[in-house]
């Protein structure tokens, strides 16, 4: 994960004003092909980020390293670079880039040779107080080499004074705070670190004698591991000559996953909380057509593929028609991400295109899975009408989003997400729909499984609609900020 | 297109066993950003092929040329490369690769020098009498570069004794045979040519002033130019001091479009004969649907994204639910197209992945649009019994494929297309499904718009099916071969 | 070599304005090692063209090809690439770039497949009348991939009429004219070919059961062959089932070498004529110190390394101190070829700088081989004032170079020749010398070792200061130009 | 400068046994081209490493960094590159590998961002007590990211108590010990460093209102600077506000300059102690024939180009005639540093071949700068008798070679080194000469200025030739080693 370096500017990302996710991580203990299993995992786990990626194994003398930019299957599909990465313990990253700052020693995972031996640290998330922790570093005379949380972790690991490798890290992991799942490689073991509230994911799966920690199922399934069970918040699994150790050292609590990985980022084969992601989706569907059962319309539409479950969950109770009205382009995953003036001048639907024959004197019902800025959602409304949409209707499968996250989502500031500065009025008539609804909250739970917010947990971290934020957003809110980092490292590979 | 060299064995495809169509074509009149434009029409049609693509300008004075290996997006996407390519012309060109021969050199548009002019050409489709014309040029002295169809025609123009270049390209087609859609930038002019049966597809739009040749509507779209109509078959259309005209120098046949560009290759929301694919492909599964009436599942699942429609159409049909069972991983554009050994011998999915809450205990209605070798079917059944399916039932939305193509659609050979060897029952045992249906040839018709075969004209081209082929393959029939191509240029840029 | 094409504009070469020779060529017979054997060859030489170089390679049945831009040594260097090469016959070349067309396809060896077979041909020389040709064969249908004369040959080889390739070769070459020294490879024979008068050179080597054609002998001596003749003008000598033919199809003349392999092209160590190149320079040195026998100074320092021989001998012959008093920066081989305006304006040593405490003082004899433009000398005299030198006397160790060279020298044109439009006085002043001399014809003739000119042969070609032509440069004396080449391929591999 | 990182493996480098220096440093001062002046400066600093090179600049706010593997002059020519090194302060670095570590982060300058702010480190020479440091630094929490010494002196300078930076400077250094010559560049000032005894050089240039710190002389002539004079042995420059301020914190020593400086690494141009670099080596060259007088012999050859000078003293001395009697190919820069097995096995001359018209029926006196492990020498003089030498007489314009050193040169072990093993006979029997003479250690003095060893400095880093080491090499006598440094990241660029 990356964070969010208060003194770089972001880069505006016009492109795909969804939310994103940072980061996806794998780690597999003592298996033959460990690399190539790690990169299959990293390959499921692509949508997770897709700005680079990284393999770093252990062979029982030496470590390994391998960091590229660009998608897993153009960079691990070779005999030639699995090979080099030996061993039978590996861990990998997949990198989605949040600050300007793409040079190649920011990809993960990260390693160093500490006191304590190698260390190899694959991270997804973000520390709420890295700031201040890495100027505290900083004054004490440490050197920082990455704008990533990881490092700072990597060097509160180094400094502890504790006697164990295990030692360190619970006294590196007491220093931070946020959302964080961490897959790490010691010289004897592979590490899995969930955050306090279990935030980001993590889950585990076996594989023969291997074990797998990673963020998502569905990087369990591609390699044909079995999914044992998820990590637990707060808790540290060490698989060590073989067996799965398990340490709790943080008070308990309850668990509050990122109400996201439901919405939007995890695979919709992937399972949360027993059921794959694609069923919450149809369930947050059904919900969103409950709430708006009277309405009418010719056909369900889907912005694809994101809402995709929602829509067919929407059509399906309500006895529609479902159709793919919008036509999507699959060959953008890196391409056109910085399309040149001329091309982006030119206005066009590099992505989606209105399938003319579906559209054409209909009333649409469009489902999206959720809206932040809206102006993709303003340009797909403009292209149905352009289509001959007799009347396009907008519901969207979750509440509105009116929060920023501090805790791995990279989402806009306040200022620019669309439902914490508009009415739903207003947004209706931004985007230019006919009609505009939004899913209630308390729909939101009863359809991934709570019948009211507050009560009975397991609850989810909601604040993106509620503004409760369950870990203090600490360098946000004081004014630190790194005053270090004066270097512009222009080339690709400094 | 590639010539099927018959001299270099083909490189066995594992990975995705469609029938793959050869390249798409595009080509712009008086635009001012015109290499930009040709970019994004090349970006819509870049599901016609990967490996490769290039433009080709055209300034008044002076070509401009670019090729590369690739996506477009990832090629055409910035300032610098779109300004050298100056010029209001240009026609551009995406390749499907069929042999090995992954030099750039041989991918498109090609251009030459001749006497008449520089000339620019981009090809859709296969000759079927290329190594005999090759031949008797190499006989006459003539010295190859490439391996491709298009050299040949770009000779035959450069030899041709007529006076101007439009005499020059009517007396090479005269010559070649087969299936093919030109598009051709000479220094007065913008030409398009398509074959006497129409069987590559080939459209005419208008953006402003400027008019628009290319391989699908789905590309005028992106632009936002005006769909006027199909360059019809025979019919060379010339652009020329901003006005067209139109030459028919073959005797007048109906035209017979390949049946495969309703079935598999036009993008969704590309018109064909008035409708959009995707309506095309809903018919043929509603079609199916009525040939399967009586026959009962619990859902119906599409293989994405090629069953997509035809199952929604099914499923619509019949008042079944139609869901999404199988996720599919869109990174795999050039991604792990030569997974190394250490990952193949995984059995991985790379693609595809199982949805098991969806799939569990249920009776799957498996509809995909083609099936050709097999391969995947059989895996696909595999995945959905594994995750834990009652019944899987295969129904596929076109008939048997019982013949190879020789018309620009990569098509294995008939020893391997399973249709050709195996009656359905062995078909069903092979791909270990519980049943298996195809859909009638007469079914299939219907479907498209047509009442019964042979009676009225349009028909399509349907060799795949029924084994008549309304072009003699001359080179495939013959023994002639190439005997030349004794190179092999190992590096990539040769 | 390449051809001047008239229509493209002359790159501007203020960084190194001696005369340039256009290329180097190795071929090898029947060896076990023939690519790696091939490469090192072209590194001995590498002083007759940096730009590219490129080998290719006959198994028996297969033709392997090879091109790079930049050094022998850092592209030949690993056994990656020399095992793609596979077969114990090979050619190979080394290009030095004339104009700005620096892309791959113009790289030699150049092969094609005629029907004949395949052939590889690698060329050093100029053709006077190459645009002549090629205008005809476009005429009837030609089309031409590069802007080399060596295509220009391999087209007249395919389309000759004549049964055998040796007879095709033979029906080639007496339709072109010009300064020329081929080695080819076809299916069964490695060949070589010196022009009528030899103005361009070509030797042939044994190494055991080896032969070895090629430009210079020291390219003989690196891989330990020994030298046994020269290829004579107008020869052809055909190397097949391990012997050497030797066909004679031109009415014998007398041989007339290109004097400026004397004077500057070859490698000091390099065989001419029974001497070695450092031989004849320091005897042009001893005649010029002859010439100018009651001349004072206190030491002769060398242009290095070029004006290395002369002044040894210079200074042997007057018993005055010789002294490196400029230091030349070797790494000078690519780098710096395009500075940067920044340190172009910067005016700046990047190749020579006075040794201070040589040349304060002292009244210095410069020696160089030539003067062409004469830019660098002003630069050099200018260097030595500024480093304290009393006087600076130049001595040229040749003859006035007045005119141009068409047969695969690359001149400036006769307006950038100081001699040939300034007087001596002038240049002297233009250079900013003290005084200025050069070597007589008369003298140059007596060092290389004939009495006198016109009297007996061997005569040299010796144009540059006579401007008598031998071969007559039809091309440019006619208006006849290339009017195709429309084409800009700006990618470095289109 | 390179740490001989005991736990790696020495990679062998048979193809240029020389000893050879580590790396030349430059920085300007307040310059509007720093970058391409800096760029000129490296280039002309080429010989002291040609692995790589980098340049840090500083323009007030932020630092900019460029580094690449290669020559300056391939790396650093274009405006592009150039320009991105923003700000009129800039420090500059060639890079001489030892270790096998070619990965870019190893490559400097060195940056890092301290709590006293940005810092970048270029550094020449070798500490000697280093691995003790770093062994401390790391059990303190350290984490270290390159295996170079001059992180070592960063992690000092940013873990320094000092209020500011210079003082942090100060405390660094005198922690550490050996040869070395620093240029940093600090957000207020350019700072030089040069160790206690001035083992390694560093000379102090003015150009209009900017200083200039660099390892030689000929890095200012290249930029038109004035040299001012040497930094002083353990004094520290600081050009802040465009002024020269210098600090001397140690007490004060005789200066004892590295003695290689003289006999090999510094251009011939470049000063020395009042002198050229050439003149001291003729001087040597003059002395070896002093002490050779009644030896007779046709020819003096040099081994071009370090053997030239002492060359062309002795002839001078001796009346004889020098001849370039070995011709070197200068096209191995980088080139076939690395070749293959192939061309290795084929035991040829890349670099050097022999003028036979020069050597045959000759006796021959060759001239070379030192000898060291002897096996250029036995390859050179096979070459010559090959080429038909009579006799060949070695003389050595240096004493014999019999211990390594720890300052920064990078000699073979003692046991690699010739004279440390074998008596002058046998090292004479071992090249295969007629006789050999090495200059003895006195006439080695008086050479360079001083009559007698020991009596009146200054006095020379010797120890090559009598052992004694005026700094003790603490790393290499305690069996201190790195234990971390477990990562084998083997991609060029992680």
């Amino acid at each position: 994960m990356k964070k969010h370096i208060k003194t770089l500017k972001k880069k505006s990302k016009n492109f795909d004003p969804k939310l994103k996710e940072e980061c996806g991580v794998f780690g597999i203990s003592n298996a033959k092909d460990a690399s190539a299993l790690t990169a299959l995992g990293l390959h499921a786990l692509q949508h997770r980020g897709q700005e680079g990626c990284g393999i770093v194994t252990f062979d029982g003398e030496k470590y390994y390293s391998e960091k590229r930019f660009g998608l897993v299957g153009d960079n691990f599909n070779k005999e030639e670079i699995l090979n080099k990465l030996k061993g039978n313990y590996a861990i990998g990253h997949n990198r989605y880039s949040t600050t300007g700052d793409n040079i190649l020693r920011n990809i993960q995972p990260f390693f160093a040779d500490t006191n304590a031996g190698g260390i190899g640290v694959a991270h997804n998330g973000n520390l709420t107080n890295s700031i201040s922790i890495r100027n505290k570093l900083v004054e004490d005379g440490a050197i920082f080499y990455t704008t990533s949380d990881t490092e700072t972790i990597v060097k509160l690991i180094a400094k502890s004074k504790r006697p164990t490798t295990i030692d360190k890290i619970v006294d590196a992991i007491f220093q931070i705070q946020g959302g964080y799942a961490l897959v790490m490689l010691t010289q004897t073991s592979l590490i899995g670190v969930r955050d306090p509230l279990g935030i980001r994911p993590l889950v585990i799966g076996k594989l023969k004698n291997s074990y797998v920690l990673t963020s998502e199922t569905c990087a369990l399934d591609i390699i044909g591991a079995k999914f044992l069970r998820e990590v637990e918040n707060g808790e540290i699994v060490i698989i060590e000559d073989n067996e799965l150790k398990s340490i709790k050292p943080f008070p308990p609590k309850k668990v509050r996953p990122c109400v996201f990985e439901y919405i939007y980022f995890a695979r919709p084969d992937s399972i949360l909380n027993g059921k794959s992601a694609y069923e919450h989706r149809k369930n947050l569907g059904i919900q969103l057509a409950k709430e708006n059962k009277n309405f009418d319309a010719d056909v369900v539409v889907p912005v694809p593929d994101s809402g995709n479950a929602a829509a067919i969950g929407y059509a399906q109770f309500l006895g529609k028609d479902f159709e793919l009205g919008l036509t999507r382009n699959h060959y953008v995953g890196r391409t056109f991400i910085e399309p040149s003036q001329k091309i982006r001048s030119l206005g066009v639907k590099l992505k989606l295109n209105a399938n003319q024959s579906i559209i054409k004197d209909k009333r649409i019902l469009l489902i999206d899975d959720s809206l932040v800025r809206g102006t993709t959602s303003h340009k797909i409304v403009k292209m149905l009408y352009d289509a001959g949409a007799k009347e396009v209707h907008v519901k969207i499968a979750c509440p509105e989003i009116r929060y920023p996250d501090f805790y791995g989502v990279d989402t806009p500031t306040k200022k620019e997400l669309l439902a914490a500065n508009k009415s739903n009025e207003e947004i209706c008539s931004y985007i230019g729909a006919k009609s505009l609804s939004f899913l209630s909250i308390n729909g939101m739970y009863k359809a991934i499984g709570f019948d009211q917010r507050n009560n009975n947990y397991p609850q989810l971290t909601d604040h993106y609609f509620t503004g409760e934020y369950p870990v203090k957003p600490i360098d946000e809110l004081g004014d630190s900020k790194i005053t270090q980092l004066s270097l512009l490292s222009t080339a690709s590979n400094n």
